[in-house]
């Protein structure tokens, strides 16, 4: 095996950064289908293209315990109905693996739950670290009507991703635009019976 | 036991931040000694007082595999001799555990070596991204004359620390001034008998 050495990139630049990621991930809206609570706003979304909802630009290493998987989140501007473009938030397969997000650029938030009834929403305002706990699903949610939030993220390699569970129900709480201000309402879809364990 | 939660903090506006974070640890350069190569140099600064050299603001965790610790890491401008201050460098105890460092603020490059004979020197400009491969000692060196070093440091919390290995011989290399330029030498100390196993 060749022993990993030591490297360096620019994130400060992004997007002209990109060429220094070994991997770009392009999730375009219909890839969320199912995720927006207004049907009629999605379908019509989709009838004008299909915009690239995010990106993620990865730096490649081996899914191994004691290695870090990190890269770049980039969630484009825009809305479904009222609901602001998101990723598709995912649990880590092995649940007692924590996340780190540092906000680059933009605004918006990470919402959270976990698997014992609990929810959280933090801000992402430039300079803001966002400290996922072990055991919480999270989703990047973007309240800017212009600017893409951009977040630099750093988990353990050997962690996985588990979005089956998040596509069943969404979130516990969605983050909508109530004129002009980001407000988090209950989601209609989630339904409680189905994801509590306590 | 209490489960963990979600959090955020501002590291954008250090160190304003500080008391955001859990714990500070603080070394003065005292606590350097015999890492310098000029002797002379170091008594004549310790002579002057004790100052500061680095500081490294935590935000604490349980040192479990999953989880990662993470913090700021503040080398003060100076010198002793041609050397730059920097931090006192370490392998982690696991070896098979890597770091990444996010640069905020300032410049200066990160030593690194690993015990097969490698070693690596990668450079600091804020919004520049370094990558510590697993097996690798690490030590920050600041090369401005009158800006601190800020970095934002993620690594995962079983790593644990050792830093007796480099006490005994130094790194392989230094970074001196060299007529305004930061230029890398072999130290004469250490001893490549006594670290290389191969």
């Amino acid at each position: 095996m060749i022993q990993p050495r030591p490297f360096s990139l620019d994130i400060g630049s992004a997007p002209e950064s990109a060429a220094q990621f070994d991997h770009r991930l392009e999730r375009r809206l219909s890839s969320l289908r199912g995720q927006f609570s207004d049907a009629q706003a999605f379908a019509e979304k989709m009838a004008q293209g299909d915009p690239v909802a995010y990106e993620v630009l990865e730096i490649l290493r081996p899914e191994e315990q004691g290695e870090l998987l990190s890269g770049l989140s980039i969630v484009h501007p825009g809305k479904v109905g009222r609901e602001y473009f998101m990723t598709k938030g995912h649990f880590h397969s092995v649940r007692a693996t924590a996340e780190i997000y540092y906000c680059l650029r933009g605004q918006g938030c990470m919402v959270m739950e976990n698997e014992s009834g609990d929810w959280d929403v933090q801000q992402f305002l430039p300079g803001r670290v966002v400290y996922v706990a072990p055991g919480w699903a999270h989703r990047s949610v973007n309240t800017s009507p212009t600017e893409s939030l951009m977040t630099f993220f750093v988990y353990p390699a050997h962690a996985g991703h588990d979005y089956a569970t998040i596509e069943r129900n969404g979130f516990r709480k969605l983050v909508v635009d109530d004129n002009g201000s980001p407000t988090i309402i209950d989601n209609p879809r989630w339904s409680a019976g189905a994801r509590t364990h306590v």
